[in-house]
């Protein structure tokens, strides 16, 4: 047992190597182990190529016959891109395969069975629960049809996100910075952000690493009149990836027509009585988009409607270690309510040095909707 | 070293015993080792009883001869309310002594010199930090005459203390509220508050633990127009320790009087330009009453405005695992920078889990000041 573990947390750390370029498919990491030493590493690398049991046989060759293989999430047993690697482990005459989690897709799931049916030995659950984590977005998108969404906030330790006159450079410090870029923004399928917050800051909402561009997250602004400039940069960046905007319904073609002519996707959605658009009806029109995972980068307003829509699985916030004292932006606007035993909490909240800040994760839990 | 370490350690906890009991004197803690034996431990238990090395050496007995003591604090070299420690450390006939720092206080240093003059083994040093930080209201009464200060702040994640109506029972859980009556108001030899929140709140502020009273620090309330119900809560505790209202200079007798006539104190303060309460005035003024350590536990307007008069030496702060989203009451109130980077800064951050809660606490840095 304590080996299986050892062997599936390696496979674990290897699916993570591909992060930001597997969606909409898991990520994935296997290893095939002989007489307890590993001959074969493999992980799901980009969506359309090879499955990560793949790799690991490849590299295992002839020593694969009689083996172990260790796979973060069972082995699908369907033609879709490549063909089934149910089918290469039986074709490799793997003995044992151990699953960390059954696969939530229905069209791929039956490994196993498969699996076991051909005499192979099949145990499961080790390290189910970092390989739920490892592909909570993966997990919601098959159980819900729904974008997996985080919030991420970075605010001084009395909760502002800037001083009165909209300074916002720097709250929290470079490491915490690149956290976001290397994990969230390159993770993530998309980064959503409000107009207001377009035209306080003019971010260019794409993934910067020291070691040069990440994969930038698909760009989406709410603006429910349209109300950006064709000139901000978030608009305007030179990225693989493509750049929304979602607007109210029924805007007349021509308030559309600048954007769509700079290759602006305008995506319009239904509104709440206030005229905000809402977040709840949002998500499926994202969904239909192919966005499985959704970062939210705020300002106060977006975050604060958010969190209470519900949609919200997980939040990321960072705390510098600074003092404003009072009256500059708080993290959070609107309305909020009546009484400290009606707020929304955060479960499992866990906290995280990060440079010479501090990082609190945790599960929001909206008791409004429970 | 490595046993000097241990056992100094050993004597730090013991020193902790007194805590809330010894001020205006240092909490001392101290045992005797012989052939790597504790044959004796002692701490300064109140203030006016015996040194915590009277205590160790008396329970050491004829064993101390030869013997090596550990103290956290140079032994004292005077007659205050009890005799010299150096000369019962010379009666003992004592092999070697291992101090962790010497004593601030001049009336009482001089002790390593006694004692290495009298033949004795004198080593210093030895968890000095840990000994500083354990005195640090000692040390700073010592080295500027002005009373140490412990700001403590409670809120939910996104830097509120109570929601839009005021209602704040309750933000942090109950580990937190009994962590800052047992190592807050329990230690520190007085409270402050301002009027706003006992007119708010009407708090007690008196120190209560699960196993029963602990010893309360001095109430003290801001209210520079003595704009309190004598009815208050705060005013009218059975309590050992007493109560202060502080006031504006130049109010009539008539206004005073009816406070005066309860038992509680009420004291003339300088006042900004704006009519409020001057903190760096006030801290003079406490010292005198006797007041080592100050502990301040909010609202908004005080929290922020002690912060920014620089009065501030350590911060707690402790986030619930909650969010309000918007329009609560904000932990810190008041004018704050133009600039991010004008922002006050927590120096030595550090995090502790309380509880379901997080405990955050460093040592404030103004950047006006410096």
């Amino acid at each position: 047992m304590m080996k299986d573990v050892f062997f599936m947390e390696k496979a674990l750390d290897l699916a993570l190597k591909g992060s930001g370029r597997t969606s909409p498919n898991p990520l994935v990491g296997a290893v095939v182990v002989r007489d307890g030493r590993i001959v074969g590493e493999g992980w799901h690398a980009a969506y359309g190529g090879p499955h990560a049991e793949v790799h690991a046989l490849r590299q295992a060759g002839s020593a694969a016959a009689g083996a172990t293989i260790y796979v973060t999430l069972e082995p699908c047993n369907h033609f879709g891109k490549t063909p089934p690697c149910t089918q290469a482990i039986l074709d490799a005459e793997v003995g044992r395969v151990v699953i960390a989690m059954k696969d939530p897709n229905p069209k791929a799931a039956g490994g196993m069975d498969r699996l076991r049916s051909a005499g192979v030995i099949v145990d499961t659950g080790i390290c189910e629960d970092q390989a739920r984590k490892l592909n909570a977005p993966f997990i919601k998108k098959m159980e819900t049809g729904l974008p997996w969404v985080v919030l991420k906030c970075a605010m001084t330790l009395d909760g502002r996100v800037a001083t009165r006159s909209g300074d916002s450079k720097w709250v929290t410090g470079a490491e915490s910075r690149e956290w976001c870029h290397r994990h969230l923004r390159q993770r993530l399928d998309a980064i959503l952000v409000g107009s207001a917050t377009v035209r306080a800051d003019d971010p260019s909402l794409t993934c910067r690493l020291p070691e040069g561009s990440g994969r930038d997250p698909v760009r989406i602004v709410l603006a429910s009149k349209l109300d950006v400039d064709t000139k901000a940069r978030v608009l305007c960046q030179k990225s693989d990836s493509a750049t929304f905007l979602l607007c109210a319904e029924g805007l007349p073609a021509s308030r559309k027509q600048p954007f769509l002519e700079m290759g602006v996707r305008v995506l319009e959605t239904p509104s709440d009585k206030d005229g905000r658009l809402n977040f709840k009806a949002m998500m499926p029109l994202l969904a239909e988009q192919g966005i499985q995972s959704l970062l939210i980068e705020g300002g106060g307003r977006v975050a604060a409607s958010a969190l209470k829509s519900g949609i919200v699985d997980k939040a990321v916030f960072f705390y510098a270690p600074k003092i404003l004292g009072g009256d500059g932006i708080p993290v959070m606007d609107g309305p909020g309510p009546e009484r400290m035993d009606q707020c929304m909490f955060l479960a499992d909240m866990a906290v995280f040095p990060c440079g010479g800040d501090i990082r609190v994760e945790g599960y929001p839990l909206v008791p409004s909707l429970a």
